[in-house]
């Protein structure tokens, strides 16, 4: 997989990846551009399928299959049996936060930050009785982990951080809650959709019990396609709130077994292509290491929002002591919609966020819409360059 | 979408089906062969994906993919707003299922041959003092509509049919069922997995609330997609078990609604190339006409059950008074899986089916696994005749 790259030729990256000649892409954190082996890894069985037929190519991919799980727990310093692979991040977080057992009166701590998908759950899940409660921010804008450690007691069952919010580039100190966590029952549960691919994640070190990501984010994977991690010790209390025949055995007329490793979580039936592309661009990545990789993006986002802010009129929104490659800003006096559409006029691909994902963090911040252009390792000066003049342009 | 293609010109059909030069397939029913037309939309938005970025390909692609709604709606007589698209059949079936509130003493009727994944999830929810009970076939070996019925009470919270069973020819009198529920409270599933794209499907005829359906089965569509149907009129009684910021919407620090149409049950993220390949194979099946489909893959398999049954140690295996496009056997003194291996041996593919994905129906017939041979419209005689040789060889 390693294609000849050598890690942070740029030019290289770039060669391999056919987006770059066609597009200035400022949306990683929504969907970044594929480098050839992952595209190849997708197309090549969707070809394979069609030759020989859907079931057939899956035997004859099995051990690359099989190999995925392993990737997988080499990225984040897991254990295969505590991986499993579903149909997208948030259905792999579902699969974890509606398998716990809720009762009246149990605590679910989130930060302010956190993505709007993850509360909707919250609040579906607070119609039993459960409490949902925002863990302050500190003075940097990021979770205050004494506030957290005070709020701790028997009744809090989950603790669910999103690593790196949607709307800013924020990256939370995930192993100093987990060391604040660490000794309750709680189950931690960390949303890293924004953060595999991007920075180094050991789930030993950050002390979380549940991680789900995303691979069309900063791993570079196809659409469709996600993860989750679940530790071994929390697999006992976590019954999947699905189950087929993958996930179960229907061992007697009245009686199924579950499985004990986390595949439990997943279901029969899957993309292959695109799990089999996820596997591919975990493994670009890992051929790249994701100390560089994070060490560029950082320094990349550093510089844009640098230069940014130095435009007139120009206001930057990100929070936290750290800050990775999404760069949030608006223009005074102009529509975010606006401004992303003009940006996007000239060929450079920006997004925006609104309330309606990170509603506690907008509300507080009295904001409602704002521009969102989030820089990969294969961003170059010219890519910066050309959103900058574009911004200036208003 | 037609490509030329005049309905069962089956050389020309044969000819855009790359699949049907390099084997001689009879896993249509575990996964067809997809034609040429659904390859490209899969592989042609991959390569926009990595083209232009993957949202912004969703938002070139956007009047398509609404379209994969209507062509859904269109092929099983439905509304678009009782249509979801969902990452495969299971969690289709799931979404619908698992979002119906049971109370204890709540009963759940369903046929002998139903799917082990089904029965798994009764099973589940069984925990919760529901009661399942399997309605007793009648003398052709389907359902007893009539035993049916008597078994109707108030209680009956959910009827839920596997339309065609994962392990034999048989068609459910799905109609004949959906006048027996008329009337009741009972919401009415069918699973109609095996039967989309093979059997013409109305769900006003039918009577059903609930349909669920694979792509990559009778329909020649990619692998990992899927869709439901929920009739308008049941949707409020069903609520999603999971719910995401593309089911529903964080309206308030502390509130959410939910949306009111059948796409409650997606999550945001998919497969827009898979999705759109599904589209691409239900426009192809339309083109063809689901009636003569089912002509043609009926007379076939009427044609092979024949020619198996009068080979020397051949048992037939399928029941019901209407039998479709799956073909099971056994060989006297042979391991079902030898014969599969032997027969895939010469290129030719065919699959098993044991007792764990339909236990009711093979431990009542002291089953423990079958030889399943599924043809398609696409089946030729040659074809049959080398499965037939292969067969004829123990």
């Amino acid at each position: 997989m390693t294609h000849g790259v050598r890690p942070f030729d740029v030019d290289q990256l770039r060669a391999e990846t056919p987006g770059c000649k066609n597009v200035v892409h400022f949306n990683h954190a929504g969907a970044s551009l594929m480098p050839q082996p992952v595209i190849d890894a997708v197309v090549d069985h969707i070809h394979l399928e069609a030759k020989i037929g859907g079931y057939e190519a899956a035997d004859q991919a099995a051990e690359r299959v099989a190999a995925v799980y392993d990737s997988i727990a080499g990225l984040i310093g897991a254990h295969r049996t505590e991986i499993a692979v579903l149909e997208n991040a948030t259905r792999a977080w579902d699969m974890a936060f509606y398998g716990i057992d809720f009762t009246p009166g149990d605590r679910i701590l989130t930060s302010v930050s956190e993505y709007g998908s993850n509360v909707i759950a919250f609040l579906q899940v607070s119609e039993r009785g459960v409490r949902v409660e925002v863990v302050p921010n500190d003075d940097q804008g990021q979770i205050s982990v004494s506030a957290l450690a005070n709020m701790m007691d028997e009744r809090v069952k989950v603790v669910a951080i999103s690593h790196m919010p949607t709307n800013g580039g924020l990256v939370q100190p995930a192993a100093e809650i987990g060391a604040a966590i660490r000794g309750s029952n709680a189950i931690y549960m960390l949303d890293a959709c924004q953060t595999v691919g991007q920075v180094p994640i050991d789930v030993d070190e950050i002390g979380c019990d549940v991680l789900s990501a995303t691979s069309r984010k900063y791993l570079r994977g196809p659409r469709g396609m996600g993860f989750l991690y679940a530790r071994e010790s929390v697999l006992p209390r976590l019954t999947p709130p699905m189950l087929d025949n993958h996930a179960a055995t229907w061992v007697g007329q009245d009686r199924i077994e579950i499985r004990v490793d986390a595949r439990k979580f997943e279901n029969w039936e899957c993309n292959y292509a695109a799990k089999l592309g996820m596997g591919a661009a975990i493994d670009y990545a890992l051929v790249l290491g994701l100390e560089p990789i994070w060490e560029r993006v950082h320094a990349i986002a550093t510089g844009l929002r640098a230069d940014l802010s130095a435009l007139p009129g120009v206001t930057i929104h990100d929070l936290g002591a750290v800050k990775g490659g999404i760069v949030t800003f608006s223009v005074v006096d102009r529509n975010p919609d606006d401004v992303r559409d003009a940006i996007k006029k000239g060929n450079v691909n920006v997004s925006t966020s609104s309330v309606f994902s990170t509603r506690y963090d907008m509300e507080a911040r009295g904001l409602t819409e704002i521009v969102r252009a989030s820089v990969h390792y294969l961003t170059t000066p010219a890519e910066c360059a050309a959103l900058l003049n574009a911004v200036a342009g208003f």
